[in-house]
Order: C-alpha cells, then sequence, then structure tokens
C-alpha cells in the first residue's frame, strides 16, 4: 500500500467510527481485557475506540486472541500516549468511575448516558465513555474533563466491575436502546379461537367416554381447569393439529 | 464449624439465593467464563448460580481465579451432570439463543425478560436464565422447556456473543432495571419446571404405546411440536395435574 493509499484508508476510518459513540481505555493492564472489550464493542455495533498509554504497550498479541470478532477494531484503534488527545474531538464525555473524589459531577447511568449520547450524535455532536485501568480506575486529572460520571449500578457488596464487562453493559445500551428485539423467522400467529374450543371440545368428549370426568360433584370444576389451561395457551394452529391427532391416538381403542 | 452450624449455614443460602432469577449455565467450557459469569452476577446483585455438566468438571480452578467476588457463588453453586434437574423447580424459563431451529417461542429482550422475572418473583415464582456452551450454543432440547426465548441485541455483522458477556448483560438489567409491573389479584403461579416436563413426558410415553409418532423420520418434528407447545402454556400445577389425570383416562384401556 503506497502512501497515498494509506492516507485514503485512514481517511475513511472517521467516517465509519462516527456511527456510534467512542469507547476510551486509559492505561489498560490486561490484554485480554482489551481484547475483550473490542470484542463487547463490537457485538453490540460500536467501532470507535481509543487506548491511552496501554500498560504493555502496542499492539498486544493477548488482545488479539481475546478479540475474536472485535479485531477490526484493534486494528483501526487511535493508540496514543497521551490521554487528552483521545478525547479531543469529543463533545460530550462520560468518565466512568466508583470513586470520585475531592471534586463533584452529576453521576448518571449507563442507559441515561447512552441516551443523552443517543442525542448529542443525533445534532451533530461526537460522545465518548472513558474507562480507567483495572486496579485504580481514572485518576482525577482523567474524570476532570468529562460532563458527568457514568454510574453503573452495581450490588455495593461486590462493586469491582471488571474492564471488559463495564464496557460491555455500556455498549449493550447503545445496541438495547435504538432497535425493536430482533424477531427469529416467521412468527406464527396464535391458532383462531373456534381452532382452540375444537380441541377442547375433543379432549372433552374423549374423556367423557371414559368416565373421566367422576364424582359428578367435581366434573364442572374438572372441565373448567382443562379449558382454562388449554384456552390461554396460545397454541398455534399448526400445535392444535398435532394436539387433536394426540387426543385422538390416545382416545382409539388400542391396537391388539 | 460443627454439624448444626453447618446445617444452618447451608438452610441460610436457598433464603439469599431467593433474591433474584437464577443462572443456568449448560455445559459450560472454559473455566474463565464460568468464574466471569460469576462475578458479573455477583456486581449486579445476582446470587443462584446453576451448573449442568460443566466440561472440565467441578470444582474448576480457573473459574476461582477469574470469579474475583463472585468466588462465593461458584462455591454455593449447584453443580449437575442432568440439565433437567437445574431448571425443576423453576417456574419461569428463558433460554439464551439465537438460533431456535425448527421450534417456535416468542423472543424477548434481556430487559422484557427481566421485567417479566421481577414480576414472577413478585408473586412467588421463581425465574431463570439458562445459557448454553460457547461454541454451540443450547441444543433444541435444551431450549425446549422454556417458556421463551432471551435475545440479546447484538449487531448481525459480529453476533458471536461471549458467555460471561451474556450473563453479564443480563444480570446487569435485574440490577438496573425498572420496577416489576403492578399485579392485579391472585395470579397463579406457573407449575414448576419438573411437572410440565414430566407431563410431557407421560403423554409421550401414552402416544408411543398407540403408535402415533409415524412415519419415523416425522416423529422427531412431531415430539418437539407437543413439546414447545406445553413447554410454553404456562399451566399452573393444578393444570398440569389435570391434565396428566386426563391423559392417564385417554391412555386406558376403555372400559367395557
Amino acid at each position: 500500500m503506497d502512501n497515498r493509499q494509506d492516507r485514503e484508508a485512514k481517511a475513511g476510518a472517521p467516517q465509519a467510527r462516527t456511527a456510534g459513540p467512542a469507547i476510551v481505555l486509559v492505561r489498560p493492564q490486561l490484554g485480554e481485557n482489551i481484547g475483550a472489550a473490542a470484542r463487547a464493542m463490537a457485538n453490540f455495533g460500536l467501532s470507535d475506540l481509543r487506548i491511552a498509554a496501554p500498560r504493555d504497550g502496542w499492539p498486544n498479541e493477548r488482545a488479539e486472541a481475546m478479540a475474536a470478532g472485535g479485531a477490526p477494531l484493534l486494528h483501526a484503534a487511535r493508540v496514543t500516549q497521551d490521554f487528552q488527545e483521545t478525547i479531543a474531538d469529543l463533545t460530550l464525555v462520560f468518565a466512568a468511575t466508583a470513586r470520585p473524589r475531592d471534586l463533584w459531577k452529576a453521576a448518571v447511568t449507563p442507559r441515561e448516558a447512552m441516551a443523552r449520547a443517543r442525542a448529542e450524535i443525533a445534532r451533530g455532536g461526537r460522545p465518548g465513555f472513558v474507562f480507567g485501568p483495572e486496579a485504580s480506575g481514572l485518576s482525577n486529572d482523567e474524570v476532570a474533563p468529562a460532563d458527568a460520571i457514568l454510574a453503573i449500578p452495581v450490588d455495593p457488596a461486590c462493586s469491582s466491575l471488571n474492564l471488559a464487562q463495564a464496557v460491555g453493559v455500556t455498549a449493550y445500551e447503545w445496541m438495547a436502546g435504538e432497535e425493536a428485539p430482533p424477531v427469529y423467522g416467521d412468527t406464527p400467529v396464535p391458532a383462531p379461537r373456534a381452532d382452540v374450543l375444537g380441541l377442547i371440545d375433543q379432549l372433552e368428549e374423549s374423556l367423557d367416554a371414559r368416565g373421566y370426568f367422576f364424582p359428578p360433584h367435581r366434573a364442572e370444576t374438572m372441565r373448567q381447569n382443562l379449558r382454562g389451561a388449554l384456552a390461554r395457551a396460545g397454541f398455534t394452529a399448526e400445535e392444535v393439529r398435532g394436539l387433536r391427532g394426540a387426543i385422538k391416538a390416545l382416545a382409539e381403542r388400542p391396537r391388539k
């Protein structure tokens, strides 16, 4: 690839990146966590990964090994030694921290933060989420430039969240807030009510023939129990046919 | 700890477990993922971990190494070789899968599923989420007993989610989620899953005895059709008893 092609390829990347908010990893320690974070980003539709001062240098083999479908994000990541450079172009910054000391900022949940990020993108801005190193989290200097604290809700009894999990639930809010849930295949419509009533009639007649509704004072309760269960079940037309065939098979005289 | 203290400590555990839905890992392969899943559960306030047929046996050192604050969940986990045993007491089951083949169930997002789980707990039921092995996911037989599919929204271009991430975003919805919708009147709790599986077994045996599953190449589809329909129906324990009585009555030799 010559220089001109290389420049063009790089120029193409930022456009693709603007689809969702940026994820910024500051001084990450374990390559495994960087890779797992990239994978989770890709799973949930994010692509703009930035890394400031990774402890073990760059590229990182362990990150590659963990990234799976997120590997292209590692290759396209902006990696720099300077934290401030990684957030320079962002217009709305959330800093993930459980311990903002000596400074006050509003704390928002991932859901609220992502809603604000979405609105920011809609009006042409560029939001990002900043995550600190595994052991110590972000320093005060790294939290200070943020608009707000990203406060992921955790059980106070077990509040230490894995870095990739923190990125994962944040990225999840990008995908979960956006689209209707996927529908797999053709969702069949429940059977017309007449089919279900036919099923119930057939079952009751077959049971009557066996003297099932006994003793008489219990019969009506027994019928209602069956009707209620089958009417509520939401069977499809095909399922009703299957169940009617099953009842017929049971009601027949046993074969010799 | 003497025996009495030990019993008391154990007696205390199930109570703690009922606080949130169960997480069931079926045939998990990597100890690291089991440990990371336990940690994410603990982060987000879940405690009832169940494991069916872990590939590398139990206990698992790699799981311990990854669990951090989730280690107590590993020690308290119910580990069994039998998948059906792990869901026997559950009254509402979601199966995490991206590929439900040859059977139809409604797909719900983690957010919707967790709202339903919360409502189920509020009325005295016991919900759970079932996750399959890393490489292959749940089998059809493992999806069939579920009430619905848990469909975690992902980018179709990168849809393979790490097991611990899948558990993580689901558990996150427990901690992050909205309140349960109000319940009006006495809503009966669905039967424990073991009852429903017993009903299905009885029906299949009775039908087998009549030669119902014919021709052979159609038999498996016919079985799945019946299983899927009955697993999804939300029968109460009393309704299951009624239906089992009905099947028994039909399966008996006709009275002269």
